[in-house]
């Protein structure tokens, strides 16, 4: 194996196809960014998009903006862009909502495709709202759906004549553990179910093959991987041989087949539009399409690659000099079997990650005791895996973790 | 009666404590924009507000600005401000998702909070969206929701014991016509229902006294009186005795009790929080804040007098120089029965309009025949009105319309 010196980290940057795609980031002086995975960093163009939005765009328009400046036409045409990095067609995604609001659409509309099926399966590990939103599922429809929280390794055994809809996440946003997504949703459809994918911890940062491997549906954030801003917009997919039959209950206008026909009855639009609820925050898609436009420049086989090299070399190093105290390796090994991030497992977890702060690593904290660092290829050097675990190794080696609050405050995923 | 003068309108501009308003506004020079209930002007500070949210928050602070910025907070503390302007205490409105995704929960919470009613009425000329909901909120609960389309004086007839929940708009978006939402609501309630106001075309237009009416909930959305930008975030009222019981379909993390704990099931929030989903969109927000904040510069009961003041101008003026080219009033004559705007019927309607945007003056078709003038006393002249009756008058006495199609494309409210 290549020895780990400081020369080599700096040589893969030199190398690395990805390079440039870091100059379009705003990134803080002095600060090692691995939140992507909770909250991206921003691209560059930003402010100067904004500008042209609050001065060309709406000040100037007002409400010819809705036509002249293309605001109607975003939800399809963001959702076109992301498409290209999910293996979808670009009629099959659409940016709407939330990725909560856009679960409970699907989970409604899995129900009433799947008529005479009541059961809904999903993971405890599974990011929280996910969960939430089924249970919301379950109180809007008393009596008629059973949720089943399984294990990560029990989904299947879970899957049976009765549910219609299994609800996962290809990244166990803790371990970074990977589904194999083709296999899982073969699996669930032999049993007549239907799959959602949630890929907020997924798109942007590994590749994602939904038409590959048959997907039914999938949602996901746009504030993780896809740098579109805190909060922003999120996506749906749904399978083009779904679109004709599937119906959501948040029939806002913007679903409507004429909105502006202002008929006094819902009639769903043809095609994906039909997920549309209501009138779309334009601010707020602008800044997602500024982040999504920036993937034109990248090969999405490439950014696996970077992520998939990017991690190995984080575990290598750390395994080599900081294993010594207590900081156990939380994700697999394989880089195949792992999302874009490695996490951790020590003692003093939620001290080391403030230490890591105070030290202008951003890192995050995953109760009860996992240290978890996002890899994000697009704005991330090689050298900063390096200085990293250097710093890691400092606290550890200094116990300078001790000089910080064991309790865990306020964090965001 | 004073005579209508071009020197009269311009002292009514001299004489009123709102022109210091007009200034925080961006509008395009030799514009007329008579659309602010569509969508509403830009606030002059927006460029500014935006570069630092891009520089200093998202830019500089990323995934901390959630703490350090205060985006955590932006739902209730919009909420509160708006609470202001529409007679609720500062923790009975919350800012949310969209109008539409809005009613849909408090249509459910609705029939849970009134077990065995089953009836939902509105009227038929509610914007449609808000009947496309209600009828999502019937297709939810195949067979359980009985809904009525009403005609606007019919309501009363139309609720009864088995009425769980009646959806109002204070104004009639086409003509502009008031209830009185005192009257209604005590009337509504009388019959054990809950009223669900819809106030889009009121917040920020007109007075509106929630808790001096005792109102149980309402909508509205953030783009059109309030000047938040295309699509702006929406808000949502309920009354502090329902707060406790009130239970909504779509429970995302952000209306959990403690969001970060990630615990395994949902936990209702205390209060208003409760009606939140997934997070929220913090660039809107922003805007959102900064078009709000500058009605902490307006007296609400100035903003109705000057709507008032300008509608009847508009009307006096128009009858005495247009009403002989078909043009016909179509909202009530009497200002206390009229929301923020003035509504014709004209034989051309659209084709008028079209003219009308010819010249400058921007205001809006709807389906038949109406020609809609918004009145926007934060940021319109006395002057304008003076101008933009005597362009109507040169198009109509001219037949300038003549010039352009007769038929409708799409148009936004």
């Amino acid at each position: 194996m290549t020895e780990l010196t400081q020369d080599y980290f700096e040589q893969l940057d030199r190398q690395d196809p990805l390079a440039p795609l870091r100059e379009q980031f705003v990134l803080p002086e002095g600060t090692l960014y691995f939140n992507g995975n909770s909250l991206g960093a921003m691209p560059r163009a930003m402010t100067r998009r904004l500008m042209d939005f609050t001065e060309q765009e709406w000040g100037h328009e007002i409400v010819r903006g809705w036509v002249t400046q293309g605001w109607y036409g975003l939800p399809q045409r963001i959702g076109a862009k992301i498409a290209g990095l999910i293996g979808a067609a670009e009629d099959e995604v659409i940016v709407s909502d939330t990725t909560s609001v856009n679960i409970y659409k699907l989970a409604l509309a899995a129900l009433q495709l799947k008529p005479g099926r009541t059961g809904i399966v999903t993971t405890q590990d599974i990011f929280p709202t996910d969960i939430y939103i089924l249970e919301g599922v379950q109180s809007t429809l008393p009596g008629k759906v059973e949720l089943s929280l399984t294990d990560a390794d029990a989904v299947l055994q879970a899957v049976d004549q009765q549910t219609a809809l299994v609800v996962l996440s290809p990244v166990n946003y803790k371990s970074g553990a990977l589904y194999d997504m083709a296999q899982m949703t073969t699996q669930i459809q032999a049993q007549g179910a239907l799959v959602l994918w949630d890929l907020s911890h997924s798109c942007g940062a590994h590749l994602v093959d939904l038409n590959g491997i048959g997907a039914d549906f999938a949602v996901g954030c746009g504030y993780k991987f896809l740098n579109g801003g805190p909060g922003a917009p999120a996506y749906l997919y749904v399978a083009k041989r779904w679109q004709q039959q599937i119906q959501q209950p948040l029939t806002g206008w913007k679903g409507h087949a004429n909105p502006f026909a202002m008929s006094p009855h819902y009639i769903p639009a043809e095609g994906i539009t039909r997920m549309l609820c209501g009138t779309h925050p334009v601010v707020a898609m602008t800044c997602l399409e500024v982040a999504v436009d920036l993937f034109a420049g990248a090969d999405m086989a490439q950014v696996q690659a970077k992520s998939r090299r990017m991690g190995e070399l984080f575990i290598t190093l750390a395994e080599q000099c900081c294993a010594a105290y207590g900081l156990e390796l939380l994700s697999p090994k394989d880089s195949t079997q792992r999302g874009s991030q490695v996490s951790f497992s020590h003692h003093s977890g939620y001290a080391l990650v403030q230490a890591l702060i105070g030290r202008q690593v951003i890192c995050d904290f995953r109760a009860p005791d996992v240290v978890r660092f996002g890899i994000t290829p697009l704005y991330q050097k090689y050298q900063d895996i390096w200085q990293t675990v250097t710093i890691l190794h400092e606290i550890l080696a200094t116990e300078q973790w001790r000089n910080y609050p064991a309790a865990p405050t306020a964090t965001v995923t």
